[in-house]
Order: C-alpha cells, then sequence, then structure tokens
C-alpha cells in the first residue's frame, strides 16, 4: 500500500518534516509518495494563499493517483483544495484537520485547536462547521506563531505553543488539544507527554484512516458532490488540466 | 461610482448576458465594469472546476481593485472565490449566491433555491450553513440543465426550470424562489410574473448591495479573516501574484 | 422613488435624527417620508414598549403605502412591529436590526452588537436566532445608556459605547460592530473613523436595502406567513384597523 | 389558588370553551378568573391580528394581577404577547402553544403540530426554534380550517383535523400530536382515545403548568428580559397604559 | 393519586431527603411512593456509576407500575435510566434534570446550572442538547462537592454552591438557575430568597410535571422509541428482568 | 497489538459473526480478543434491552483492559455503554455506530442509515446529535428486520435491506449508505458492489479506527467526562464492579 501525502505549500523542509511524520505513524508494510506543491505559496496563511496553492496541489493529486496510491493526504490544517481533490481521486482523500477533528472526537467529549495565526481562525471554524463537529471544539486558539516560524529551530514558536496550551486546559474546559498546523506534526508526542492529555496531530491521523479506509474497501462515493468533473475546455494557462 | 462585475468562468456570451442583468438593475449613476476569469474552465460545475476559476478571477479584482471601483461582484452562484478576493480587496466583494440569499431573506420566510446540476447542490448547502441562512432556506433543487445550456436558445433549459420551480411551490413550503446560476440572470422578472412569487436573481440584487455598503461608506473589514494576505514568496507559474 | 422611514417611538428629536442620517444615505433621486407611531411610548425598552408602539406604527405603515412608497423602513432596533407590516404591505419592509444584521455579514465573518440597555439584550438575540445570523454574532453587548440619554448631549451615552466597542475588539473576536439603536445612527461614520473597522448603522443600510429591492423589482411574498389579513371585526378601540 | 385564563381574542363563544377546557383539567383546589382581550380582533389568523390583539390582552393581565392570581395562562396558540406579559406579571404566565410543546416533549421523543392555517406555519416554527423545542417537532401542519370554524358545529373543521392527524401519524415518524389552537381544546381526549397516540392540548397542560410553578414557589425571573418596564410617557390612546 | 419517587442510588439518607422535598412539593391530595434502587453505587457521580444504577433502579418501576402510580420520578440529575423507564411505564417518567430545565425555560429566557462535580458537566451538556434545551442554558456550572458531602452538615458545600450562583449571576447573563443533583433539594427555597432569582430544584417540580400530565390525561407513547420491550430471554442474573 | 471486540448481546452466532467481520478487516499484525456480554439480553432492540446489556459488556472491558489490549470496539450499532466503558479503559474504545459515522463523513458529503427496527431510530437519531454529525445524515431507515432475522439464513432480512437502499438513493440524496446493525457485518461488500456506492460497516471501520489510534499514541482523556470512576460502594448483586 502507497499512501500519497501532499504538501499544498512549496516549502521542502516542512515537506521533509510531514512525510517523516506521516512515517512515523504507519506500519511495516505502508510506502508513502511525499510531495509538495507543482506552484503556489512557500506557507498558506490565509485564504488567499489557499487559492493559489489549490492547483499545484491537484496536479500531484493527478500524479499520485496514475501510480494506484491507497489514498491522499492533504497537509495543510485548512484542508487545502480537499473537495476538489476529491473529485478527480479514486481513492480516498483525507485532509488533516478534518482527520485530526474527527480523531479527537473519538477520545474526548471537546477539545481545543491551537493553529498558527488568528487570522487562520475563521477557516478553520467553517471547517468544523461544515464537517458538523463544531459542537466538539470548545475553541480555535491562534499562538500567534507565523507557519515558517515553526521551521526556525531559534523561533519562539514552542514557548508560544505551548502558553496557549496550558491556556486552553485551564479555560476552555477542553479534555484535548488538536494541533492546528501540518508544520507542528514533530510536537504531539512531547506536548502530548508533558501536558498530560491526548494532542493530536492530523498528520499521524490521517495515515491511519488512509489505511482504515483502504482495509475496509471504502473509496470516496461518486454520487452528488464529487462526482468526476465533466470534460470541458479550460483556457489560458490551465488548460492542461481541463477534464477529459 | 464604477461597480466591477467579474464572470468566474470564460464564456463570453455568459459574461455579456450577466453584464446586462447588471446594468439593468442599477440606476443611472452607476457604471460598470465587466470582466470575466483571465483562464480557467469555460463553466463551473463543481469543486475541481471552482478551483481552477479563482486565480484567473483574482486577477480581475487585483485590475479592478487599482481602477478604485466601488466593489466587486463575483457572478457565479457558488460564491466561487469570495474569501480570498476579500483579502485583497479594499471595496466590498459580492457573491451572488450570497447576495440572493440575503436579499430572498428580506422579503420571504423560507425560499427555495433552483440551481443547474445535482451535483453542484452539496457546494449551496455548505454556503447556506456557513452564512448562517441555512434555515431560512426549504430546499436546493437541481433542473439537471447543464450551465451551458442556459446560453443555448434552443435547450429545454427554461422548460426544466419551470418546472421545479412548481415543484417547489406545491412541496417545500417555501415563499419564494432563488434563482441558482448566473446564467439564469435574464429569467427571473418573466419567470416571477409567471409564478406570481417573488423570484430573486443573485446577479440584480449584489448590484443593490454594493450600492448599499458604498453609500454607507462601510467596506470589507480587514481585522481576522479578511486581513491583506502576508508577503510572501510564490513559486513557479503563480510568482506574478504574490503578495507584495 | 419616496422610501418611508417610521419611527415606532413618539420622541420627535429622535425621528428628526433617523430621518437625517436616512437623508444622508440616499442617493440624489430619492425623496423621504419620515413618520413616527401615532401614539404609544416615547422610547422602546422591552418587550411591554414594544407591544403598544406597534398599533400606532402600523398605523403609518397604512399611510405610507396609499401614498404608494417604494419600500417601508422600521426604525427600532428590535424591528418592531415587523411581520405585521409586512402583512399589510405591498411595498418592502425592512427593520433597521435586520438590515444591519446583513449588511455586517456582507463585510466581515462576525460582529458584536452594541445596544442601549441589558434589557434588550434576549430580543436582540431572538432575532438573530429568527433570521438565521446568530452564528455571525460573536456577542450582543449593553452599554447600559437608556434609549432617550442618546438624545441628551451633555450625557456620557458616548464615552459609554465608545467603552463597549472597545471591549468587543479586544473580547469577541469580531471583526466588525453592529450599533444596536436608531438613536446611534448618527455615531457610525465617527466612531469607524475612530476605532479603524466597519461600524454598522441600521438606518443607513436599510435605505440601501429598500432601493436594492426596488430596482431588481422584488416584493414581499405573499405566500404563507405575510399573506394580507383576512378581513374579519376588530372590538373596541382598534375597530379602525380591522382588516376589509 | 386562583389561574387567570385569558383569550387573546374577543369572542366570547370560544373564551367559554377555554374556561371549560381549564377548569375540566385543574383539581378541586384551583378556582378560575377567566377573561378575553379588552378590544381587539376576533380570531387571530397571522401576524397582524396578533398586534391588535395584544394591547386588550395585557390589560386583562394587569386586571388579573392586582386580584393576585397564583399565575396566568394565554389562551392562544401563537402565544400572543407572552414576553409582554411576563414583563408586567409577578405570577408565572404560560403560552399554551409554549406549553404544549413541553409537555409533548416529556411523553414522546418527537411530536407533530396541527394548527388552523398554512399562514400560521411560520409564526410558530419561530416559536419553536426561540423555545429550543424546534429538533422536538417533525412537522407543523395546517388543517386548513378557520378558527372560527371550530366554533360552528356544522363545519368539517373536526373531520380535516383527523385527516391530517392521521397524515402525520403515516408520514411524519412522530409519537404524539399536539392541537395548534386553543378552539380545539374540547376535542383532545376524544381524538386521543380515537388514534391512540397522546393528542395534547394546550390549555390543559398549562392549567398543571401553572400549578407546578405555583407548588415550588417559582415566578417569573425579573432580571434581564422579563424586568419590570422602566417608568415613562406613552402618548395617545395608550397613555392608560404607560409604566407607572 | 400516587406518585412513585425513585432514588436511583442506594444511599438511605438521600431517599429520605428527596422523599421530604417530593412531599413538600405536591398538594394536599397527592400519596408518595418512595424507592431507591435495589442494587449499585451509593451516588452517581459519571457514567460508570450510572450504567450499574440503572438495572436495579427499573426494578422499583416495575414495582411502582404493578401499584398503578400515577406517574414515576427518577430522582437523579443525569436523567438515569430515563428511556429505559419509559419503555416499561405505562405511566408518565420524568427525570428530574429534564423536569428542572423545562420549569426554568418557563421563567427565564436564560439559566444556568450548578451540578456537583466537573466530571458531571458533559453528561447534562449532553442532556441538554438531546432535550432541545441547549440554547436556554447560558452556562453548566460545577460547585467540586461529591455528592454525598450534601449528606454531611459540616462541609462546605453551601458554600461553594452559592460561590458558584453568584459567579453563575455576574458572568454567565443568566435569569435564573437551576440546581443539578438531587442532593440539593432542600436548598432550592432558601437560595432563592438569598439571591432574588428563581432557583430551580428539579424534585419539586417533577411532582407538579406528573400532576400535569396526570390531570391531563396524557401517557407516554407506545409509538416509536418507547415502545414496550419485545419478548427475548435475558441471560445469567438479568433473566428475572427479560420482557415478557 | 490486540484488539478486543466486545458484542453486548448474548447471542454466539452474532459474536462469531462480528469476529469474523473484524479480521477481516485487519492486516496480518493484529490479534483479536472477541467476547460478549457475561449477561443480559439475547439481543439488543431498544433502551430497555440497552441498559441490561452494558453491566455484562462493562465486565468483558474490564477483563480485555487487564490483558492489555490496544483497544475495544462496542460491536452494537446503539454504541451501547460507550460513555461508561471510556471511564474505565485506558485503551481507546470506539462504538460502531460512531465509527460507521466517521467513516462515512470521510467519503461522503451525506450519508444515510438502514437500521433494523423503526424502534431503533430515535437511539440512532441522538447519538448522531450528540458526536455532531446529524448535519451528515439524510435520514435514518428502519428495514423493519429484527436483529435476530439477520442470523437466520432462510429470513427475508437481505431483500427488505436492499429495498431499504435503493429507497435512500433515490429519494435521500444521500451520497452512502451506513448499515445500522453489528448484524449486518457480513453484507457490506456485497452490498456496495451491487449498488455502486460506498456501504459502510461499523465493525470493520472500528478496527481501522483503533489502529490509527493506537499508531498515533493517543488514547481516551481523563480529564472530565471519562475520568476514572471514584471509589465507592456498590451494593447489592452488583458489589463486584464497585470501582477500588
Amino acid at each position: 500500500m502507497i499512501i500519497h501525502v501532499v504538501n499544498p505549500n512549496t516549502t521542502t523542509s516542512m515537506t521533509d518534516k510531514i512525510g517523516k511524520a506521516a512515517k512515523a505513524a504507519a506500519g511495516a508494510n505502508v510506502e508513502f509518495m511525499v510531495s509538495q506543491a507543482e506552484m503556489g505559496p512557500v506557507s498558506i496563511e490565509g485564504y488567499y494563499d489557499e487559492a493559489f496553492a489549490v492547483p499545484g496541489m491537484l496536479a500531484r493529486i493527478v500524479e499520485a493517483e496514475a501510480r494506484g496510491v491507497a489514498g491522499h493526504i492533504i497537509a495543510c490544517f485548512d484542508d487545502t483544495g480537499l473537495d476538489a481533490a476529491r473529485c478527480i481521486a479514486k481513492a480516498p482523500v483525507i485532509g488533516i484537520g478534518e482527520a485530526a477533528f474527527h480523531a479527537a472526537s473519538l477520545i474526548a467529549e471537546k477539545f481545543s485547536v491551537i493553529t498558527t495565526l488568528g487570522r487562520s481562525i475563521p477557516a478553520i471554524e467553517h471547517n468544523l462547521v461544515r464537517y458538523g463537529l463544531a459542537a466538539r471544539c470548545t475553541k480555535v486558539r491562534a499562538a500567534e506563531v507565523p507557519v515558517l516560524s515553526l521551521e526556525d529551530q531559534h523561533s519562539d514558536a514552542y514557548r508560544k505553543i505551548t502558553a496557549e496550551i496550558v491556556a486552553a486546559l485551564q479555560q476552555d474546559g477542553c479534555e484535548a488539544i488538536v494541533l492546528g498546523c501540518a508544520g507542528m506534526a514533530d510536537l504531539a508526542r512531547d506536548l502530548s507527554a508533558k501536558h498530560g492529555v491526548p494532542i493530536v496531530d492530523g498528520v499521524a491521523v490521517s495515515v491511519g484512516l488512509i489505511q482504515m479506509l483502504h482495509q475496509a474497501g471504502i473509496e470516496t462515493s461518486k454520487r452528488g458532490g464529487y462526482a468526476a468533473p465533466s470534460p470541458k475546455k479550460y483556457t489560458g494557462e490551465f488548460s492542461r488540466f481541463a477534464p477529459a
């Protein structure tokens, strides 16, 4: 079984970290194809970056699908381009935000989310509402650390995230914490031991969810919203992406 | 006052129809800049097309913003790229789906939506939930007419839309109808007269909403989710879109 | 186009202020009919006052409707008597609370409301739930200023409202502010400039919403809840209001 | 213990029927004060009638409160003027719609409502949402019988109500039925026996709810929305209603 | 009329207190059968205790039903075993949590709940959601007093509960308080006088709700979820409970 | 890794079928401990059976926990005793209903559920609401097949389930089907192939979810509702279950 993990931004150090986290979470019989968006922003911080991350990420989904992977993981906590990816993939597609919300719901009554920047809070809240899991989330909090500061060992990102976890546990009435950025994937086990509560990283649990769906023989539904795109012309730079 | 109306797909006949509908809805003192996406799909039918419509649409928002328009209208019922556009525009940005839902809520307790294809229903339902207006919508219905058939005078699109309106009025308990595609903009007044209920086209009401916000001196908030994008590098084909 | 603005209370200085705010928000081609309730309370602070404001306000709706106005604005933030007014008006009827909620939803993900007294909070919250926009509102706050203190230049109302706006921006995670009383209509532009966020006054945006509906040819639905009242006898003092 | 039952319309035969139903539901130690609105519509069918029913009904609340009653029952299924009445009453006030929804929730997972006219459905749905009990209601149905036809022994109202109950039990998945008009108060026991399911009349259960609150020594809260009205001037015909 | 009150735990002093509270709340014509669970935990603090309280409580429901009681009250604030009890009882069954939520909703727009331990908060929140009354509850608070400390006159339980009521009134925007444990039944009237707001004890109001349903002739629906159990074999220790 | 699968009823043929389904869904490196409730009903059809299934099922959780299993699966679609089990287990506990809802949400926008009897519909609907996934479920349908008829090869259960799937696909607008009984575990793959849509069996996906949580090192939170039970006395037959 090959699992495709795509980083929708174009920062290689982050892609590497995500790949490592995915491998660490998988059993011996899983292989990985790790990719990053063909083009687009070096980090995704808000709706505008997200818009330009999707086409280059979808290019990777198409390539991986052609290789016959067992499933795709979109390794950005906003679940960037998840719906579009499901339209063109036969294999299941999981967003790490979605994955983390579902996993946290299985081991706690309520969870809080710690994300990077305040500007990302609304998008995460919208996803929670849409997935139906808003009632399980006590609060979406921002540690106010830019995404790429997580790649810098000298930043104070770790300290700020820790402070926000403490605040969540004291004030929110939550029973678990969800880490709200793919760039935090390497911190979950350490933080969980430190704070004595389940701390969920979406990359690790996405790997398990793909395995779960693969084992059960369940693929993305092609009725309704995720039906394959109708064949049509795409003009200009995007003509190569037109559905046949 | 100049209002920018952008068609996120690349079909010129549809752009022309939308421009005409917008002009018909405005007072004498309003000028229009009518554009269509720089590149991308010829029609937007589902999440995949939507992903490739956004960058070419955002290019037009940037151009219009430089001209100092009073506001932008995104003339696709899915409100394609609305969040991203708000991040880069100082002037207000309105999606025609959003506009139609709000307008219908002002003249009826409940409305039904008639859109083109069944595959578009989930995206419309998600928007309704996110905007908070799902409780005002009795049902999202599809007439099963492809978007471009609305450009073809010999298609049976009109008959199918009429049949779906009749079904909505008989079965849904709705008090108004929302037309769920920019390509239906020319049908609203005729259908409203025929069925004796308010039938809302999003293009016309978007014009009024931009005028309303402009008159009241209200622009898009730059706190939170719609803050201007952080300056950063975009790689590959999209480097020209990088926020400065 | 004539727009009817009715103040449901009987305080003339407040009616004058509302009329000025409405005129300031409209284009050159709009005329106004400004009225106040024929009888009833001098200010509306809670459910009991509201009950006695409605009949005298409906009398004005009937008079204005006979003049063929393009629409009616009910200038009390509780949207006093809005449903009843829609039953007897052919032209659209907009409540300023409703209008402000819809307008704020078009330029911000979330807004907070600053109203006069704590006792009015529940009624505003009920309206938000009913309109479907409760999810867009982070908090309804009271500045604890009686309605008529807004008419007194020597009161500390402005200071208290400012303090509450600051608290909302710091604590609520909101992106815009809605002013929750018609008597605050003259403060919006000044407060918006001061705090650097959109601050929405319902009177101004109601004018735009009536223009929007009028331009688009959309009137209140007469199917369902807003059907014209059935002819019947009204006894006692109210016999003159009986539907014919 | 004296319980005040007020019919908010001015039809005496209906007031008598409501009084009888209340007495039949009470134990031996309960006395009743039965009244009808001092002025206003002969039946309440929609929002407009409701607006003119409230002042004349509130007049009766004031009179009964002066007599020291144990509680007030507003005997119109729309719960006409309930909020305003609570502001001026020290004793508890119960609306029969509200009462029926709460009672049905205690003996069934889900209930359907059978009301008189389709135009009343939205108001009932709004109340259900506001009270929090919308999730317990499978459907609000209209038998399309005018309120006063329930006073006419030769009308086909009984047959139409029966047909709607049958439809609700077959199609809605409900486990109980709520009768949605005070004028149906005499039908509940007979219909319940006939259909073999609990059929709830709001008048009977309101009596029990007032007794319950009285026994437990619980009165309407005066914090927040139900605080006593602030003293102020009421102008014109309503000056006699001004809060002192 | 005989009302059955069952304490689902096996602590006799608590059963006695509950019985006294029930009797104090009833009129002269009501008799009581007071029981406690045949076997199981001495107090119910969380889901595990609850699971072992239900069989012994259901045994008492069966015995009381055989005596022809007018209704059953389950005197644990979690409404332990309420659904199962309704399946085997012809007479109505009321949980004191449920009863308190409904009663508080009749005299206040919003209420806060003060329960014993933080670990009980999620179960209470789930019940509020399920009953549909979550929107009426501002907050569920824990005074952090173990259930049996309420039986100990020397504990500081009263002080802690008082402190939490003060916090709720200051911070939550609530208009009434619900006491969230059967063991607090003797405190409601004193606390209500002290704090000047309605303070609802579920035991007292349950008595009134049973009387209300009995007077109105309404029993638990046997359609759907509360249908009598299908006859079948129960193995081992529970064979005596098998439905015939 | 050992996974514990417990059948909360006491029918051995069903336990065997569930065990087989679990093994079929797991990789080579997973061992199973398959058990059934120590005592209680031979099938769980409604709330009463559920109450008597829990103690005997919890006995098995305790035994398996002592063996150091990686996780527990409760193989009844009502998720019988799930909360109580989480209180006493260190390893994660998954209910098959919960598992199926989460899995279906990952591959479809909306799903319908096909369960056994109409009387089970309310319990399933309550779980959906509590988990937060009610918005993802279009309809809970009953095929009206008793649980044990699924163990009888000559029953018409398969035909009835098939008919209900066809109805769901035609009428509900769902994109996937969830099978709502552990006894249907052997049907999912066959039915999925037949109907061309994802058909989710909760047993298979529960296995994957336990593996996912185990790989990611995530255990049930012990903050809040799932804290270990406080030590206390249990009286009578249940004394052996008292928390130490």
